[in-house]
């Protein structure tokens, strides 16, 4: 009867995925489908002890001990609306609700907002890590009320992904604040990516080192500071062979990289939050124009083609670049940190960035060695106003700036685009100049629009007649 | 009695300008304000033998000739609708509304659909040159009904700007299109602030020149290729003596760059329609960085400080630093012309894009003798995918990109921030790279989440086991 611990609503590979993880660590799961027979098959196709299907939604609810707990993982957008308004006509109050699918944080505030009314506890998870991740380990980063948490907190925990027996899972704030949090991952992940994107790109044109050679280069990088599963993956990926024809499978790919839509939201909110995230706005960007394939080779042409020259010394390049790949890794999170400052600010949450940075550090794309250092900083000053001024940070920053200055150089001076890197450079730049040029834009914008400005020397809003002066 | 030819709603001074400017014309304008004293103190202060004012919107509405014509210069947001609502209970169909405010596209586009139904014509103005524009002859972009455009053409051509006796002012599209067209007016504003406020610090730190010379250079550039209303208000910034104590005005004002929107709007269409815009971006985040001045202060102390390294051939600096510019603009242009493209298939427009480069040469911010480039570019390709595709952009580029890439070496090798000029060339070498780096980004997206890939040698979509690759 009404004893299994929690549901599983939707149950494509995530979902069921998801279900199998939980029934593993010893909970009684029932699991349902809209459409019963994608229930029937997962049943039978994965037999498990703790799972029961049920083919109706009261079945489903009459099958739960209370408070009851649901998870959905249907398709981000009105499919989550939907089930819930279903299930709304089975809940009590105290019911919990999850979703745990990749919903934009404001439907998750909104969904949030309705259900408390309700008395129902509604979560959205952000949940990381793929179909692996769900069948063996996710990061999961709930949001939702701190109290109601703890009913969900040890099954959340017993699924999530362990470093160092610690689950990469921790309550971030309410409301919407876990697929905010997602949200950023997903962002900080693009940047990481073009980041590696760019930093194979020049070992390849200006290097001239070979798939076998680069293997080498990621292979000894994922032993030292780099240490990343996206550097690992990198690494297999250049192993392997064709599997069509001659050479190496990642050469016969198509340089046009899609989107799923998380990058370009993480943008949106940087933007509106007047944040300059610009390694992952760069990597966004730099998505958007590989799907301009034939402009680009009409482009080339146009322009008189490239002529990559190779470097004289490949062990310096390998060096600068390995060194400008992690400065901008570094940069790259403090400008994620520094979103997730403005968002917390923003929409009233409460962040422990120390603990979101653990929720990293395993069973999700970004899992990386970095993610120590980004703990530790913020154990040490939670109030850190930019991971930039943590002393691991800064120190390593100056050291490796002078190499990023060099690669940069270097692919400027040979027409070979990074975006990124740039980004992170110029980001740099920008935040150590005390005295930039934006008295000038003020100069002008209080010219033709009388916006006003301030001084340096004094306080107060100022306003010049620099009409009425130049006609004088 | 009912005669006059069109009625002024909202006196704040650019309302009242534009009135005076209609007046002028010879247009009977009759003009009313929420707060009637508003209204009478502007009679009073301004008399005018076109211009009656009128204590309520009856009056007004009964003062004019059928159809009845509206300019709304309220605040932007909903205070137009109040006043729509308003008019709403006088207006008879076949009158036409203008809202002549800094309205977002998307309101304009929401009142269009919302007064279509009624038969009553809206029009979204967007008005640029500010106060004195409004009094002397603004840049117009009227978007709504082409039929209907006719009844207003002759009035909003007599008002406009004109250059060469051709009015600043073309029909652009239906609905929102005139305010969009408005918003990217901002954005390459923005746009071009940033890059001459970087041109400006290479010139002051690395060349070591002084305003006085700095008013040289930048009036000898005025009567160059860079000829724009921003060079010559900014040669003039330079001029100004502090009126409040020693040395120049332009030196005691504070680098904290403010904003009101417009620029926002711009970069987050770009995000969402996919349209690199990295320039206009860039200023955007280079404003937003400007406002933290303390955490600046701070860094550059922790990092160091800077250390500008004077140039020996200042001559030689000031060429590369215009070539950068002028290379620097034409990409930005063409960035911005690229989103209204992508905003004419997305929004249903129907651009002609040699009009709209006309409506920008004179009345407005951006004013720039490089429009009468534009202009011809399109009038020999009304179809070109990309602005530096023609061959005045191309050759310009393909002379002046040595230039800009030392120009931002040299900025580089002095930690001296360039993101605008950064984000052009990078633009540049990602447009006119056939084989970008992408290609590992899709081998990874493909890796963890099953994505599929594009090849190069054959069509379709494909899956490769690269897990299950790497555990054999």
């Amino acid at each position: 009867m009404a004893q299994n611990n929690i549901a599983v609503i939707g149950l494509s590979v995530m979902g069921s995925n998801l279900a199998l993880n939980i029934a593993d660590n010893g909970y009684k799961v029932s699991v349902y489908n809209r459409t019963t027979s994608v229930m029937e098959e997962m049943v039978k196709k994965f037999p498990h002890e703790n799972i029961e299907g049920k083919a109706t939604l009261k079945e489903l609810v009459e099958s739960l001990a209370k408070p009851r707990k649901f998870i959905i993982m249907v398709k981000a957008g009105a499919a989550v609306d939907a089930v819930i308004e279903q299930l709304l006509e089975y809940v009590e109050e105290g019911d919990i609700i999850i979703d745990g699918g990749n919903s934009f944080f404001k439907d998750t505030q909104r969904r949030y907002d309705y259900l408390l009314e309700k008395n129902i506890h509604f979560f959205g998870v952000g949940i990381s890590g793929g179909e692996e991740g769900a069948r063996r380990g996710p990061a999961l980063m709930p949001g939702g009320n701190e109290e109601t948490y703890k009913e969900i907190q040890p099954i959340l925990e017993d699924i999530a992904a362990k470093v160092n027996d610690i689950p990469c899972c921790s309550y971030t704030s309410t409301g919407g604040a876990g697929h905010y949090v997602k949200m950023v991952h997903n962002g900080i992940e693009y940047g990481d990516m073009q980041l590696i994107s760019e930093a194979y790109t020049i070992l390849k044109h200006l290097g001239g080192f070979t798939n076998d050679e680069l293997v080498e280069i990621f292979d000894k990088w994922n032993k030292e500071d780099l240490e990343s599963y996206l550097i690992e993956i990198t690494s297999n990926i250049f192993k392997v062979k064709d599997d069509q024809g001659e050479g190496y499978l990642v050469d016969k790919i198509l340089d046009k990289s899609g989107q799923k839509g998380t990058g370009k939201w993480t943008t949106e909110q940087a933007v509106d939050l007047g944040i300059d995230i610009s390694i992952i706005s760069n990597s966004l960007n730099a998505r958007y124009m590989s799907a301009l394939k034939d402009e680009r080779v009409k482009a080339e042409k146009e322009f008189g083609g490239k002529s990559y020259k190779l470097v004289e010394d490949r062990n310096h390049l390998v060096k600068i670049v390995r060194d400008s790949l992690f400065t901008a890794k570094l940069v790259s999170y403090a400008q994620g940190f520094k979103l997730l400052q403005a968002a917390e600010k923003e929409y009233n949450w409460s962040f422990d960035y120390a603990q979101i940075a653990k929720i990293f550090r395993g069973g999700c794309i970004i899992q990386a060695k970095l993610l120590q250092n980004i703990i530790e900083a913020y154990t040490n000053n939670p109030q850190l106003d930019n991971l930039i001024f943590d002393p691991f940070f800064k120190e390593t920053i100056k050291e490796n700036q002078s190499s990023l200055r060099e690669t940069i150089i270097l692919a400027i001076n040979n027409a070979l685009p990074v975006p990124s890197l740039s980004g992170a450079l110029n980001y740099l730049d920008v935040y150590t100049t005390a005295n930039s040029g934006a008295n000038l834009i003020q100069a002008q914008r209080d010219y033709f629009g009388a916006h006003t400005f301030e001084r340096t020397d004094k306080d107060g809003s100022f306003h010049y007649d620099w009409v009425g002066n130049n006609d004088k």
